[in-house]
């Protein structure tokens, strides 16, 4: 393989001027740059990256902490880094925190240690001071679905509330008046916030509020599962449910179904996500949409310009969850 | 930040010392490893991982080529790869290839321009010689659902044609005859076998081959919805359907109910991949499972192996695929 001796032989110039060239400085002459080029090409010399992240301290990647890739939400969220990172001429690191404080520090120490640009980070299990810590170290890092005050303008959050409360007032709009909460046990914001929106608009619409109506368990198919043989145990006059997710809403028609309770017929159904799940639930899900992709391309943009910039101008960056209309919701007025 | 000469001075030992004890050289002394480790841990000194990279021409990083990270299938294959990575103290690197070979190339040049140290590649979209000229190339990369001859070693790849085989023959013992298939229209080796495995099936029980029963489309669910569609529309006397993949299946599904043809008592079907999507369909999917988790963790154990090993003793890797009893087929007999 040729080396960057090899490209200062071949174009008879010195090592240091191939080295000015390779690194774009200005006092390159046109005469050096085009006969290092020809070098280049001619050798099919490819630099050292790591020889190069030496000496720039950088090393051309974006790091990405997400919860678990496996996860069709996470896979979504990575992908979206990934394309922006591509247009950007930058490689991907991953790692995979879990939502456990410790495999979380563990692997954004990673993605210091090999010298990422920019960070985008999905972190659930760290405490909001252990992440304002890590964001005085590394400039270019940004937060994905988490909200802290302190670096507000480094923060690309959903306003979970507002998702579960369109949802719950899109079937009160409905003639729904019996409506039951599936919730996640996960100790995290999100989970906290959606319950708080659909709460919030039992009480603009004077719905009392019954505990009995609200199920908690794991966010996955089998926690739906459960909570919904369990809401049904209850033996309440549920006519809608909203789950914290749409694999919960999932686990919790296939409980209906297995019971002869249609769906939308007998119990209405909201889901939240709207990801790849969403498309194989049947009856097709009427569900709350997280913009993922969307927020993910947005948070590494904003990394991205972060590596350069000093100051970043102040604006809110809370995206919106919206209702996407299916046929899991009937009309009961 | 700490830097290797403030660890020197701190330790009272020269720099090259320093360096002897980072990389265990036999030649530090007891004395030296003591001194440079205190210095070390007082300064909490972190290696540059790009300098160690240049002085070693490792990076500690696994390099892994996917179709789309944001495919479940994928998700769990990257997933497999981080997992014993990082039991390995190694980092992850990713790239997108979506089966075509210009992505491919530039992923997989990527990954090597980035000296990883180990290659796991699935690739679809290159030539068997193209591919051959990367393992010359780079000793420690191992190819994933891929089998090509020349590179038996260092192949983990699945017998896709037993998978229809198995699928289509319990079939015919459960008393079906007119069985359909689903194949993909993707150009890959694994379309071509799996289609060959359901009618080696058919011929190895004396029934014979109707082109009428094929049918090719898309892999995902709307090419499934798609080519269920075709096959009710040309009115055959099907009993049961074999699908290239879960997604398809899922698609036939909805449209088998959606013209209140039940599953299984009408028409029985059977996947393939028992991946995340299998959980989501109802009713319960018989299906094929592909074991991609084993083999993405063989492939990168074998491809760590292959760093410090010049030659590996050369044994099959040819995973086989096995079939998972559900609900979704019936029992004519």
């Amino acid at each position: 393989m040729a080396t960057i001796k090899d490209v200062a032989r071949e174009a008879g110039v010195s090592v240091a001027t191939v080295s000015r060239v390779l690194n774009h400085s200005p006092k390159a002459s046109k005469a050096s740059v085009l006969a290092v080029t020809t070098a280049i090409t001619h050798l099919n010399y490819q630099p050292n990256p790591a020889a190069r992240a030496l000496a720039s301290h950088h090393t051309n990647t974006v790091g990405v902490l997400v919860g678990d890739v496996s996860d069709p939400f996470f896979g979504t969220l990575v992908k979206a880094v990934d394309t922006v990172a591509q247009q950007n001429g930058k490689n991907l690191l991953i790692g995979n925190g879990y939502h456990r404080a410790e495999d979380e520090r563990k692997a954004i120490n990673l993605l210091i240690n090999s010298r990422c640009d920019a960070l985008v980070i999905h972190s659930k299990g760290l405490s909001d001071q252990a992440l304002i810590d890590y964001a005085q170290q590394v400039k270019s890092l940004v937060l994905i679905n988490r909200y802290i005050p302190e670096l507000a303008d480094r923060c690309i959050s959903l306003n979970n509330s507002k998702g579960t409360y369109i949802a719950t007032e899109y079937l009160i709009r409905h003639g729904h008046t019996h409506i039951a909460y599936i919730n996640s046990s996960h100790d995290i914001e999100d989970a906290t916030q959606r319950l708080q929106g659909y709460k919030d608009a039992l009480a603009a619409h004077n719905i009392d509020l019954n505990e009995s109506y609200i199920e908690t368990t794991e966010p996955c198919i089998e926690g739906g599962e459960q909570a919904m043989t369990n809401l049904l145990s209850k033996s309440l006059p549920i006519s809608a449910v909203i789950t914290y997710n749409d694999n919960m809403a999932a686990g919790a028609i296939n409980i209906l179904e297995d019971n002869e309770i249609k769906v939308p017929d007998n119990i209405s159904v909201i889901g939240f996500d709207d990801g790849l799940i969403a498309r194989y639930v049947r009856p097709q899900l009427t569900t709350v949409r997280y913009p993922i992709y969307l927020m993910a391309e947005e948070a590494t943009k904003l990394a991205l310009n972060l590596i350069n910039v000093n100051n970043i101008h102040a604006i809110p960056r809370i995206f919106s969850p919206t209702l996407v209309r299916r046929n899991s919701v009937i009309n009961k007025i």
